[in-house]
């Protein structure tokens, strides 16, 4: 079965913002067994959306827009369907009087152009929109499907749920898509490709790579009869993937590092402090984006000058003269600080070169010391990473929860000053 | 002048993948003063890609495509050209011998199917890429001029603007539009909005508003014969926004909160200390995003736990359990600690409940104080925000950094405990 998106808004036109609800319905459709066969964001212009609507309905089996179903002037995507379908608008009264009551419970007055809402192409079917004021429309056009959602996303996707879905159940593909995403930290995305190698399993019939600073995605999409067999195909995938990647694959689909950090903690029965330079709170941020990190990040230190490394952590003045703030020496007694002014298990300390400025020859931008203790001993380990500073940081700090990870795994080498 | 973007590849057709190239080039153009009349992601299929080239080509000016110029076989938007022109491909020999080259330079062998690479639709102009391997295309299809870039964003922008922006002189567009961002803190979208009113001004062709967790911006946008008239009406939207927001609008552009601050920081001679909890060190990451923050940002903490709001900062025992951590005496003790401890002239405290757990009727989820001291002075401003976790941290982060902004412009009230 094969869909077609198209997302309707002149505010979408010149590049300042992202459409993300064919995003989404591109994600929820595929995983049910449709194939997308194009996405395509058009302004709020009659003539141009019926063009498209015509086309998309003779080379597909379902269509859905989004937007343009608002009460106001620009708002042309009902007057599209019915240029497209080539129908009137009629009034339905049920909509009306369900807009109606909408604004009275919330002691507003109904706004102009509030009817122009309950207007559908003649035949078409009302989608119900329980979160806001504009309905949703359903309706055939040749042997095609269209629906047409709201553009606010927390609109869209209950009533693609609850709407639209039950309307679809006859042309619901009988191929189930399945997809499953899993996580590598410590190798770069071409590493990532190089390590994968070719993958021949039966039914998989994709997998592709998203990289972001640290961290290196792999999505697998497979396709079978029935919903065991896909999840069938993708534990073979799992397999595979955890054979090539051993300690390098950290989680699959919402898991984090610092989720994973946090459950090998919790199991250890650990806490953890942090004590950063450059990442200047990014790598406690990231720990405590994790739900009930309370459990086990006691908290951490911000020491972005070498006064606040001396007086809150202890880091001696002569080692910051000799070594420089940015050295393996400083990482370590950061750490070390860290640890015994917090009582923490184990703590992570980072020190580096962010960028643009303050790079040298022997300390380039990029370069960072991830310096880690607990439970008797410490070790250093040194990172230059490419890219600018916001990319910088978020590699160091990522490289810096993956060093805790490995310890926390058991897998960690001794460090490394070179 | 009418452009349309299609970005092909079939990755991007199941919504994992946002396609970045056709926001990017749409931005570029709109500036440009193109209109841009349809963005559309298509899959590696030569028949609708060609379809949609044909379509396009009747109806705009330029149709500019990116992707699908790689050397593997997936990669069809040559053929898709040749297709849409009826036209053969041929060998660019001078092309081939850059690849070549290109390959050489980097010791790697020639990979089967880069001779691909130099086909071209017969009597296309090839666009060399200076930063990979993929040369883009320049051709005509009827009175449209069509362009295909690599889909690698850091190959493409260089393409677009050194090898096609030249080959468009004599279309570009003679009015000129522009545009300008301004940013606003402390009120909701909706408040913007309705602040904001309506706005009548020549040559004002748009106006629109985004909103994230604590920022609010406004989108302006004019159009004009000339730059200098374009600057013109921007300033007097300047000035509107100016005597509309006063001290809401904090910046514009680039502009951060966190710059914003810095630059207020700056200009006093002063130095600031952060002291977290439920923000985890996000408030120390937004202000150390800035380059040069280390010229007035000291460091922090992060103290997640109660034991270190009373180990690092010395909060009183009592106090914790009197108040409860989430408290404006908590809060205020936490800023104090933090002053004296770093010797900063201000320190920020946060403390609040991010949930999802954690929440009470007295404190609910999403309930924040943030106290600011400094120069004899101490306020405290209590906040519940909407949202979840995430959403969340990110308003109190922000509300924090926009209480010291608002103290350093003198605009600060003395806070408030209700």
């Amino acid at each position: 079965m094969k869909v077609e998106l198209i997302a309707v808004g002149t505010e979408l036109m010149a590049g300042h913002l992202q459409d993300s609800d064919s995003l989404d319905l591109a994600r929820r459709l595929s995983s049910l067994g449709f194939t997308v066969r194009s996405r395509t964001v058009l302004p709020d212009d009659v003539e141009r959306v019926a063009e498209e609507l015509r086309a998309a309905a003779r080379r597909s089996d379902l269509v859905v827009l989004t937007g343009g179903l608002g009460p106001t002037r620009d708002d042309l995507t009902r007057e599209a369907l019915a240029e497209a379908a080539d129908r009137s608008l009629v009034l339905d009264e049920a909509a009306l009087e369900s807009i109606r009551r909408r604004y009275a419970d919330r002691k507003k007055p109904l706004p102009e152009g509030a009817d122009r809402q309950a207007r559908l192409p003649e035949g078409a079917e009302l989608l119900a929109n329980r979160l806001g004021t504009a309905p949703g429309i359903y309706m055939r056009l040749g042997r095609a499907r269209i629906a047409a959602l709201p553009g606010v996303p927390r609109e869209m996707g209950p009533m693609f749920e609850k709407q639209l879905l039950p309307r679809l159940r006859e042309i619901l593909p009988s191929r189930v898509l399945a997809h499953r995403i899993f996580k590598i930290a410590g190798l770069t995305e071409s590493e990532v490709d190089e390590t994968l190698g070719a993958v021949d399993l039966p039914g998989v019939s994709g997998l592709s790579l998203i990289g972001s600073p640290g961290v290196v995605e792999i999505h697998a999409r497979v396709a079978a009869a029935k919903e065991e067999e896909a999840e069938k195909a993708l534990d073979q995938v799992d397999r595979l993937v955890e054979e090539r990647f051993g300690e390098n694959l950290f989680g699959r689909g919402e898991e984090t590092l610092s989720s994973a950090v946090g459950a090998l903690l919790v199991a250890e029965g650990a806490t953890l402090a942090t004590a950063e330079s450059c990442t200047g709170g990014m790598t406690a941020r990231f720990l405590t984006d994790v739900p009930g990190s309370s459990g086990y990040f006691l908290g951490g230190f911000v020491t972005y000058s070498d006064r606040l490394k001396r007086d809150l952590l202890g880091v001696p003045e002569e080692t910051l003269d000799r070594c420089g703030a940015v050295s393996a020496e400083v990482a370590s007694a950061m750490a070390t600080g860290a640890r015994e002014r917090t009582g923490a298990t184990y703590a992570l300390a980072i020190t580096g070169i962010a960028g643009p400025e303050g790079g040298t020859v022997d300390k380039p931008v990029g370069l960072a010391f991830v310096a880690l203790t607990g439970r008797g001993t410490t070790a250093v380990h040194r990172f230059v990473f490419p890219g600018d500073r916001k990319t910088i940081r978020r590699r160091v700090a990522r490289a810096a929860l993956d060093r805790i990870r490995r310890r926390l795994l058991g897998v960690e080498d001794g460090g490394d000053e070179s």
